[in-house]
């Protein structure tokens, strides 16, 4: 039967056609979590190497933000326990033989701590711990940007069990590899491809169009916009976007920092009460080092894993999106957030214990 | 620690830099799967729509193949039931407005029996059996290469609750659509650069240093070379590539698909008795309509799903390899098959009693 709500839509971004396939008679909020993924989560856990006091049961630490006027940390950087690549690598060597590439095991493999609370969601904190959040990821992307054996830097974070944590402890990653992983590399070679034809950034259209067509756009600040994009991946997979021309994300400035904590602490919330706690995945996908400025734009990609993969798109590797993005983005503009005991906002300035 | 054995390679079919970092003590059979997936499966079931006698529950059918001298089907193919795209448009129309671009959601969503049989699996069917199932797909393939509307045919099959499937009754997908997937777009492009730059097909190049290699063959017949990649993607992912550059899996004759039958049932019986019928999907990446045939090289991939999604690949979108290919290579090579009884083989041609 023919449904003219169903069609292929293309992901101007990713190079993806997206079978947009809404389910019949099934609303937004159909797509709610139904089991109960708030079980009683101690803030406080002797055995987890993440909570404060335990730091000696963590690996080495790389960095710590203490809260201004604070006793205890406020987010922590530590080496991932078990990092997928060797940072002990004093030059990675590069190994060719016919069509076989490789190059030595080399990477930053980097565990940021949010928190010191054990039972916190990055939904559930305030802005201002949002803000040491980003504030520690641009003190890290920036640190590794400084190490010349690098050429790309992935920050990312896993959370609930759909998206692959293990541990409930509040974290993100950090990866920094010495070759440009595969979706960066695609996504780069299409916009250079636009700016050669067009003199202009793909992303920066796409954002224009975007705001101008509102009906996709969830939050729009003055530096940021935020919006779930024309052909989404996945049910209410969505984008936040800097306004201006940014190729990187360690070049935020302390404003756009701030202004991006807010943002981002407003679209998890969205998620939070509008979907109940759903895990997800999101990843900052910045420019490779040896980019021109003008030839990417960063962006911060969230997916929400609402459901387990489908069999199609494991097979087929084609992606269908069970819903209409202008529809899943009415309803998360709907959501009414709860109101918030407004606390005296902290001042002054977090500093930087350890690390760079 | 640096560990030698861990590095990042280069995979040049999918341009993906593959992290190779094999588990440290852990050996090939290791990954074999602990639970028991063989439980008590009936040889046919009442509620399934796929079984012999039930064929009006399914939706309407397209193909039915006849064993030679036998009294039923041996394979049959029904439109899917919930089909993701829908056949019934005349003509699929493209829109574009500005940066959006669409098609109308016309496609081919079909299901392939793979045999009568409930509780039976691809591995364990004879050879003639499995020679029905790709004759089916072949016949299916042709047939929807002569539909206009269609630029692109993917056949897969999902075995398994890791890989997708909710049916447990044996069969595999036929999806075709008005536009080229996105994976098969970007390695067609990859194929083409590599025509353009050498003039050689890179399928073939790969194929030639895999066998003077060795060491990552597993099966080597007259038409068809098994292999694991040297950049697997991920534990035992494996490729079967036609020797003999050919763009189209509906090309194949009668005595390649008799050998790619062969080919194919000796490597699902390997993973099925080395890693105890560990879930699976498979998918046939052939040419689409529009390709000239020195710019594309088809293959059959299948993907073992070991394990779950891993945190690191859900958020970061890099491949992390557990276990490095050599061995994988070396641990299919040694796992020795039940001796078969032989049977009669069954000889006379299959029978179409419907479709084309």
């Amino acid at each position: 039967m023919y449904d003219p709500q169903v069609s292929l839509r293309f992901n101007i971004i990713t190079n993806e056609w997206v079978i947009i396939a809404p389910r019949r008679a099934f609303r937004p909020q159909d797509f709610r979590r139904t089991d109960s993924p708030l079980v009683e989560t101690p803030a406080y856990r002797e055995d987890c190497p993440f909570c404060p006091g335990n730091e000696g049961h963590a690996p080495s630490e790389v960095y710590r933000l203490k809260a201004p006027g604070g006793a205890g940390w406020q987010t922590r950087v530590v080496y991932n326990k078990y990092p997928a690549l060797s940072h002990d690598i004093p030059y990675p060597v590069r190994h060719n033989q016919g069509l076989k590439y490789s190059v030595d095991g080399f990477g930053i493999h980097e565990v940021i701590v949010e928190t010191p609370r054990h039972d916190m969601t990055l939904a559930l904190l305030d802005t201002h711990e949002v803000e040491a959040v980003l504030a520690t990821y641009r003190s890290r992307y920036r640190a590794c940007c400084e190490d010349p054996r690098i050429a790309h830097i992935i920050i990312f974070k896993n959370h609930g069990e759909r998206a692959g944590t293990s541990l409930v402890h509040p974290h993100s990653q950090l990866v920094a590899t010495p070759v440009v992983s595969y979706q960066v590399a695609d996504r780069l070679r299409t916009m250079e491809d636009h700016q050669e034809q067009s003199g202009r950034c793909l992303a920066c259209r796409m954002l224009a169009e975007e705001i101008e067509d509102g009906v996709r756009i969830l939050q729009l600040t003055e530096h940021f916009v935020a919006f779930i994009p024309y052909a989404a991946l996945s049910s209410f997979h969505l984008w936040i976007y800097p306004r201006k021309h940014r190729a990187r994300f360690g070049d935020l400035t302390d404003e756009e920092l701030e202004d991006l904590a807010r943002t981002l602490r407003t679209i998890l919330r969205k998620l939070h009460y509008g979907l109940n706690n759903p895990d997800f995945n999101y990843v900052i996908r910045s420019a490779p080092s040896h980019c021109d400025e003008e030839d990417f734009h960063w962006y911060l990609s969230i997916v929400p894993r609402l459901s387990r993969a489908a069999g199609f798109e494991l097979g087929s590797g084609m992606y269908i999106n069970a819903s209409l993005p202008e529809e899943s983005a009415a309803f998360l503009r709907s959501v009414e957030l709860p109101e918030e005991l407004l606390a005296p906002t902290q001042s002054g300035e977090w500093e930087i214990v350890k690390g760079s």
